[in-house]
């Protein structure tokens, strides 16, 4: 890092307007120089998605008083860091931090989190990443807490830097500052949605569907990111996108495939 | 495996009238009974999305002659599986299968993949589940060289079954049967995608982007899925959805975060 500020793209995937995200912009702009570029309505549970089959669309808008500039886009959180990267930004930023979600990404929701993706995609482009998530739901939730602990892990990370392909997931507890025990570096719980689809009837007649369900953990491991989270830890969860399974390939050798 | 015929969940991200689909419900009725649960478009790029801020639907209909029994659903692929395993199977599938994609999904496509993602999600809910991908976007791609492995491979898996928690993604060269030399267990390439915004004006005269890139494989190695393409072999990337980069927790429990 040169002695300059470093610059620091924020996205998210609750919406540009996010009470989260504009906590996140607050912490940032004490450190850096911020760009802000995020989806203009919410995009939880997309994902890695990418928008390929349609067209996309940003623009720069002014949402609160300050020095950050930001960009609304229509696409996914992944697209966001996209766009960033290849189209607004003039050279590769020192951060990417996406959040701070409203809701747990915790253990298997890092899958499913538009938040998260955004942070890989950061990773991707050999950007230090960082996804930031509260554990409440509420759009008026208390950021003091993960305000205090992603200012202590950013600074950590300016330091540090973040081994090659790895970015962070960063869950913080529902508790304030006092109650929170510290920071755990943790793996991801294994756990997963026990689904339950709510069937309705629309006002024609035709069936549709609401996906719910209940988040089910069975790793009892006290170095999870689920166990930390429910002793009032702070979670770090290092995140990689290489997926192969290392472990399995010497076993998949001996089938007979000829 | 009991001696009756195994149930096999068939999905994709092209849609549930692509070709490729079809030739996967092919290969699969010669081996079980079939049951088709598949987006009724487009959905490729979708990654690991689920549909949580709208409704769902999910209709019985009828695209081939035969005995599959198949749904056509308005989501993405993980919800497909989601709504097969919660809503439309009376069991779990002892197998689920995804594809056969018109495109590769090997290297870093795997983390956009509807495909691949829908396949990660069978794996979640413990089912033995494979994604098959041809080298050929072409939506008249011939496809007998990919059902050939494709059968190889699910034989394979029904007789030995996958390590938990990982599915498996499948690659075909486009190649003929005669010129494809076999198949090779692998890693997945480090490669990304350099994106390029292509920016257009609208007939309003305000500006949008279509996402377009070129892939850029940075590994060299010939133990990866993209050396094993490149010399006509089938690839097959065993994939986990353990996310956590194991080898970075000891250098970041270094870190000053107290």
């Amino acid at each position: 890092m040169e002695a300059k500020r470093p610059l620091i793209l924020v996205t998210n995937d609750d919406g540009i307007t996010a009470p989260g995200i504009r906590a996140l912009i607050e912490v940032a702009k004490t450190l850096g120089d911020v760009v802000v570029v995020a989806p203009e309505g919410p995009q939880s549970g997309m994902g890695h998605a990418i928008t390929i089959n349609s067209t996309l669309r940003c623009d720069q808008i002014h949402v609160d008083k300050g020095e950050q500039i930001e960009y609304s886009c229509s696409g996914t959180p992944v697209d966001c860091v996209k766009i960033a990267v290849y189209n607004i930004l003039d050279r590769k930023p020192d951060l990417c931090l996406s959040g701070i979600n409203h809701g747990s990404n915790s253990s298997i929701n890092v899958i499913y989190s538009g938040t998260m993706s955004a942070a890989v995609e950061g990773a991707l482009e050999g950007i230090p990443s960082i996804g930031f998530s509260l554990l409440d739901y509420d759009w008026d939730a208390n950021f003091d807490a993960a305000k205090h602990y992603a200012e202590k892990i950013i600074k950590q990370v300016v330091k540090n830097g973040i081994p090659d392909g790895v970015c962070l997931n960063v869950n913080i507890p529902k508790a304030t500052i006092e109650e929170i025990k510290g920071v755990k570096v943790c793996r991801q719980a294994n756990a997963n949605w026990e689904e339950e689809l709510d069937e309705r009837i629309d006002p024609r007649g035709r069936k549709y569907y609401w996906l719910t369900g209940v988040f089910k953990n069975y790793d009892k491991g006290e170095d999870t990111d689920e166990w930390a989270l429910a002793n009032n830890y702070v979670s770090i969860v290092p995140v990689k996108y290489d997926l192969t399974a290392h472990h399995a390939i010497q076993k998949l050798n001996s089938w007979e495939l000829e």
